[in-house]
């Protein structure tokens, strides 16, 4: 099958053999997203080699002890634990010390013709999702994640760093929680699709630079210049929560983190049960993160795409 | 009088006259604790020019509002709030954005014949509390502080990184509120100390990297390799406590606090009221952490004396 890689420092497309254990289901991939991760992968993020991507829709074709899965449309999650730890007899592999992580740590991912997940980790889509929107679960469930980590019960304002894909779901997310949320962004255009939710956006320029006391700051442009901001956005003993991955080392004050008595929190992976539900009860106009979509068999245009600044979503689709 | 002041760029014994507002108390120093703090602004940290010290016990000369207190032996919180906005009216000048802190922010300190404070900062010392001991308060209460920031109940194992004076305290504070817990610090001759009172220590080298998983973690070595050894110690969404300020910027890998969903938690300043009431329940042998004592008029040396590596507290003496 045809498979987008990255393998001895180079991304390519590579005709592979599907990599599956006997007891994994074969899921036919439909649609996959590139993600930041992916590319920041192709820089020595996480130094994974092997086929990307982490966010798709697909059909299964087989599953070996779930038969009832087979046809179904579904999402995975992309976690998968030893089955043995503590953590993952709590049916929580997401920090099993042993896991692979799908398309980012000792697994394939699904920029491809096929991925192999065992089906524990599928999840079947509701007929009223489509494709392009549970394409997004998986980032989503990412943002929802930010609620498990920390308690927004007594945040009265919220700011969000970052107008990419992610930045943006997190504003998505939080905004059904929290009285007054604030997306900062670099792009207009990227802020008018929050602005259209009913989010309220301020555009960084270099010339403004924006101050003011929050309760809870989301890092979410993958960059050190937003942890820089987010310590001037948050307030003494408030809250900021970093989501974004991206290789190499940060420099940081970090005797504003002790001055100010900071809490620093990092989020990572979200679930997917309640993400579809939410999704399902919240109809968010998801589309709009759809920049642009290739065929699997110009994965490397649509990497080149991706990386432009500017541009949210690509997909790639399986033809 | 005299006074240990760091100015353009210098530090030295000067001849001053106290300055000190018309309501505020005036105390005669008996005992000024010299602390990193104090060496690190002499590096250029805070950017604090004036009379240096936010560590003392001295007796009450004059108190214009509470002439009870004239002739008691006292210590005192070091931040001086607006009392006027929030968090003043309740009580908590902590985070008082225009505070001013005692030796560190806007206010001379306390390595000097007298230093003043307003009347409502000072706490009267009980009588079995011996000025070695209560010259410990302030430094005591940032140990006891971690308390206050996170929830330690759930704690089973934690970690303390560095054997220096606040190390040391820290391990001191939580040791009766955790079951497991161990310091490490590079000096046999500090972890001595902490063995002594039965608190488990390890001799980090160049050799032997400890690796393990505590839920907690505090960083009090005030270094950058500090910060790097916690992310090592820590747990999977454990914490690591920030307690040691220094100047400058640490390179951070921030994407592992992403991946592992720490929470990283500044902690300063306590309060001295239950650390007072602790140290009388407590009784821990802080001579032990004495190194050294000097006249005030040997501030220079004393300075000198505290930079060395495996110096604990010295102490200015006014005679």
């Amino acid at each position: 099958m045809q498979a987008l890689r990255f393998q001895k420092g180079k991304l390519g497309i590579f005709d592979v053999k599907l990599q599956n254990a006997a007891s994994d289901s074969v899921i036919r991939v439909l649609l996959s997203g590139i993600c930041s991760t992916d590319i920041e992968i192709t820089r020595g993020y996480s130094g994974f080699e092997g086929t990307l991507g982490h966010e798709f829709v697909g059909i299964v074709e087989n599953s070996p002890d779930r038969p009832d899965l087979s046809g179904k449309r579904v999402v995975g999650e992309i976690n998968v634990g030893c089955g043995d730890c503590q953590l993952c007899q709590k049916g929580d592999a997401r920090h099993c010390p042993k896991r692979t992580v799908l398309g980012i740590k000792g697994r394939d991912g699904s920029h491809a013709e096929f991925v192999s997940l065992p089906s524990s980790n599928l999840l079947e889509i509701p007929p009223d999702l489509s494709d392009e929107e549970a394409v997004f679960i998986e980032p989503l469930a990412a943002a929802l994640g930010i609620t498990e980590r920390i308690d927004l019960k007594n945040a009265e304002k919220i700011a969000i760093i970052g107008d990419g894909k992610l930045g943006l779901l997190c504003a998505f997310a939080l905004n059904r929680v929290c009285p007054s949320l604030t997306l900062y962004g670099r792009y207009s255009s990227k802020l008018k699709i929050a602005k259209a939710a009913g989010i309220e956006t301020c555009l960084v320029d270099e010339t403004t630079h924006p101050y003011s006391f929050y309760d809870v700051v989301v890092e979410a442009t993958g960059s050190e210049s937003g942890f820089a901001m987010a310590l001037d956005l948050v307030r003494p003993r408030g809250t900021i929560v970093l989501k974004s991955t991206y290789s190499g080392k940060a420099e940081i004050e970090a005797w504003r983190i002790v001055v100010d008595e900071i809490s620093i929190v990092g989020s990572r992976c979200g679930r997917f049960k309640p993400t579809i539900e939410w999704l399902v009860n919240n109809r968010i106009d998801l589309a709009q993160l759809i920049s642009d979509e290739f065929p699997l068999s110009k994965g490397l245009a649509a990497f080149d795409t991706a990386k432009q600044p500017g541009v949210l979503k690509v997909l790639l689709r399986n033809t």
